[in-house]
């Protein structure tokens, strides 16, 4: 950024000193940057957890416009410190207990760093081809450390694509599996197709369908219970399936996921695929969170009967240290992808691409453009290896497991659903002579209690009815005495709270 | 990263040691890559700017699995230089003027070095209200400098929200109309749903069409040519949009852009949008690269009629210094947004949203999860001013106009459209004793013969059955002396194409 003087703000004259991007103020600055990140990591800490601002808080602390002439970087960091930082909830404080956790690392974050600077668009292979071929690589040997068959792999039949997120990755294999079905029927059947998820499933997957042009009505949602743990039974679907091919209705696709989001069950993938083929449906498997921990050989049962499935997704932000946005998708068959999403306009047109000896990307995702997605995932499995990151998972569950056992040992508290990864789900027991709109009413008010101290962050859902508290271990900088913290402060709220009750 | 000897390499104990986020060594590795990236920046010129590896040429060089065991940052770093930098097409290179440039800078690189940091996953008000609140406001400052209505801004009864790219904006408002009109008709109505736009509109039209379930059949691309400089004619589009009335389709959607990507042609908003509102459609302006030059009032014209239009898309990525992905999309009415994408699950309610005294985003964009991406333009809007910004569209214009000076300066090559932005469409002209199909042949000889120097890239492309080179200027780092390079190197080019032709 070259100095701008009054005298030089002349809209007919270009100011000929400005460099963007000079080469060693970039690396004075970027350093700069790196210091102010860092603090940032050491003292997360101190912020509170959850941001207590009230809406609109920033209106009044930033101008009305864009200022007309530079502002020096010491200027803008201040205001990210005074006006930014009290409004961030904190997703990174080991205090952090909410949603599912989203994992980082120093790797991953040395990776993004690369893949900023290069902005390489890499929509087909001779835009970047080191961009496409180093994706193919990365995502067959996660593959691999998940024990995928080579029906998903680039050295086997098929192959994986990193994904923004799993709305993205639900959206074009739902695209896929209808453009399928419309070559066949024609497209006039698209009102007649249905797709099929549990109640459990992520609200993602109905706006995939929306988006999709898949009426609502044909969304069907099966319910779950606490009996089967919340998994989606097969049992139901084929009822459900039955009866809509009965009224001449054309099953489409068929979503399972490994780790719900309100509780982290797991549908069981086998008995599911013997429906879905049966009826010629496309079946997903949303392994978002649940799907990282199958890289330790005591949770890859989880995967079981993958080899039957067409497609499956994992979010390494979510488990697998990885920051936002990096969903990996894999599919048996991506020429469906292609003919689906495939776009061949002429000022795109290469030797590469028209030899059909390259993979070109941007036929396997929603828009053109892309970035140099794999170097963050590179930089993680190179840095950490294997065994740090089966390690990562187990410490976390270790942590959950320890929770869940503080849980058990306090009579007014219960454990509502069991712990399958690194959440646990409990509630304040019922109080024997209050119904239950009281027990939801005393949690909601424990909850809130919590949230509102700044310390701890935790959600909650309703599932069967049951309103109850999710505590989320994996925050990357969580600790066991983190937890052990989080433990007492609920502990302290529920004596307010049923002290509350009492009077 | 803690260290890791092999005596602790045991799965059924936790490595204790493992950090993976610990600050000081954040901090280390940080600088490091910094510096990695500064002297990229300062050798970018040395590399081919279009990479001239074969297909696979990464498979060999890399191991077929993860490494169990942590590697060395050093390590990677030599793989990087050694293995994946041959293989990049480098999109900063000042000698890049293929496809549209892809603007970065030092600001946007640090706003996104934060934004990283913060791995915030703002998919509602609470989930972190300063990167809600951010967006807002930086959405409103960039329609101000665009000199936007006040119907699309937060001040005023609109909004902005920032999106990936241009295929996920066009996909949601696309769907935000579709479902406006199913909510009137029915979604049967489907099928009878017509989209239209010009054959020189980006292909991810097209494809955000089909992602949304409109038929191919009804996706109308207009036909252009030369005489109008390749721009959308309002009296075409009046007429396919009476035909297809006339036999019971219902017109949808029109996509008009400023600043096609052949040509960088402008199609006239005013009277299109005098047809779309007779026909009750949704008219959508692509200007991903064109806008940006509206930021200075020499351009805005470009934009005139903007407030008779249903929504607005530019990328900050193509020409505001942004890096990849930023693509701003402003909506007059929100709620239909809200209406087609909005997901309610228990998981994620709270106060604040159902007070609806706050934006969530989540409910503007085809995902759930979704970064703090205000932070890099917030970053480049302070960092430069609204002034160098200016000044930065202007130098580009003004190389621009001095290349087509050149080529016009050698009667060997004519112009083949205006100029009307930083790109400028030329070709060899027809000799006089061969047919077109050899005025063809010898520039895409041209073509390849200046692309496989590796010491510039342009692209090509064709309209209106006439093959012409693209010479885009842009390129962060571009300055005067690369052009006139760029052009020597050209003639040369020609020298021999033509020498052959005589021999």
């Amino acid at each position: 950024m070259g100095s701008l003087d009054l005298s030089s703000v002349d809209s007919s004259s270009p100011q000929r000193e400005f460099k963007p991007l000079d080469p060693e103020e970039f690396r004075q600055h970027a350093h700069k940057m790196v210091d102010f990140i860092a603090d940032y990591y050491k003292q997360i800490e101190t912020f509170p957890v959850l941001s207590q601002v009230q809406p609109d808080y920033l209106r009044n602390r930033l101008p009305g416009a864009a200022p007309y002439l530079p502002e020096s970087l010491d200027t803008i960091l201040t205001d990210v410190t005074n006006h930014i930082i009290p409004g961030m909830t904190h997703w990174l404080s080991p205090n952090f207990f909410a949603f599912f956790p989203a994992t980082v690392s120093t790797a991953a974050f040395l990776g993004e760093m690369l893949c900023t600077s290069f902005n390489a668009v890499g929509f087909n292979w001779l835009a970047s081809p080191a961009a496409t071929e180093l994706e193919i690589i990365v995502m067959d040997w996660l593959a691999s450390m998940l024990k995928l068959p080579k029906s998903f792999m680039f050295s086997g039949t098929g192959g994986g694509v990193i994904q923004n997120t799993t709305s993205e990755a639900i959206l074009v294999t739902l695209v896929a599996a209808r453009d399928r079905v419309l070559r066949a029927k024609g497209t006039d059947a698209i009102q007649k197709l249905v797709v099929y998820c549990s109640d459990q499933t992520h609200s993602t997957f109905t706006k995939a369908a929306k988006l999709a042009g898949i009426s609502p009505r044909n969304v069907k949602s099966i319910p779950t219970d606490l009996d089967t743990d919340f998994a989606l039974s097969p049992v139901l679907l084929r009822t459900v399936v039955e009866a809509d091919v009965a009224t001449g209705l054309v099953p489409l696709y068929v979503c399972a996921t490994v780790g719900t989001t309100s509780t982290t069950a797991v549908d069981p993938l086998e008995p599911l695929a013997d429906v879905a083929s049966e009826y010629g449906m496309w079946m997903h498997v949303d392994a978002a969170y649940g799907g990282s921990a199958c890289i330790c050989p005591e949770f890859r049962h989880y995967l079981d009967g993958i080899d039957r499935v067409d497609s499956l997704s994992l979010s390494p932000h979510k488990w697998l240290l990885c920051y936002l946005d990096c969903c990996c998708l894999w599919v048996k068959n991506p020429s469906l992808l292609v003919k689906a999403l495939s776009t061949d306009p002429e000022y795109l047109r290469n030797k590469a691409s028209e030899s059909d000896s390259v993979v070109d990307f941007k036929d396997w995702q929603v828009g053109t453009g892309r970035k140099f997605k794999s170097l963050r995932l590179w930089f993680v499995l190179r840095s950490y290896g294997v065994a740090n990151l089966q390690s990562h998972i187990r410490s976390d569950v270790r942590m959950a497991k320890m929770f869940e056992g503080l849980v058990k040992s306090d009579s007014r508290f219960e454990i509502v659903v069991p712990r399958w990864f690194s959440l646990v789900c409990f509630r304040l027991k019922p109080l024997s002579w209050s119904g239950s709109g009281n027990t939801e009413v005393l949690n909601r008010e424990l909850l809130e209690w919590v949230n509102s101290s700044g310390s701890v962050y935790m959600t909650h859902t309703i599932v069967g009815g049951v309103y109850l508290l999710r505590f989320a271990v994996g925050a990357t900088l969580t600790e066991e005495h983190h937890v052990v913290a989080a433990w007492k402060l609920i502990k302290e709220g529920a004596d307010a709270v049923l002290k509350g009750v009492r009077n």
